[in-house]
């Protein structure tokens, strides 16, 4: 599986986000039909958004940070709904996983 | 500042989990006093918790992980606290960030 890559996006929302949620959805839909998509988290708290994307290449990251739909959502991001985001492009290099054997 | 490296850690806790917000502190704590430590950022929604953590080395996250408390809190989180859980180690290759000029 590994190597593969990895968008980790951390994200502060401002107070007024109104459309955030619908567009977030959109996006994500448009991700999966994305070449060489893998899969995406994505986990909100109070004060924090972080939104992972997996992919299984670098030149798969640069389609979809280029494709059309995907640009005009940054740029209202940009415009409307984020105070700060950061985006940082990793390389997958080893994982491993536990799930309960016992679930409560 | 890249290269530098992610421990991106996925997780979904059981129903009951006493306690565990308290050792998630400490080993937070414990974290930022380890050598390569760069930083950590955690986000929990209703399905899913993702909390990364960013480490200057390779040996800095084998430190970490062998942590004898640290070895402790896993070995509890696997009995009483997570249903599953996901480890991915990452190399950040490239990173960019936005700050709104006017803050609402």
């Amino acid at each position: 599986m590994t190597p593969y890559f990895a968008v980790i996006f951390t994200s502060k929302l401002n107070q007024a986000a109104e459309g955030y949620a619908e567009m977030a959805t959109k996006m994500e839909q448009l991700a999966k039909e994305q070449p060489g998509y893998l899969g995406i988290e994505s986990a909100r708290g109070s004060a924090l958004g972080i939104t992972i994307s997996y992919w299984s290449s670098e030149l798969a990251i640069k389609d979809w940070k280029n494709q059309l739909d995907h640009q005009l959502a940054q740029q209202l991001g940009r415009e409307r709904w984020y105070q700060q985001y950061q985006v940082r492009v990793a390389k997958v290099e080893r994982e491993y996983s536990f799930s309960a054997r016992d679930h409560i």
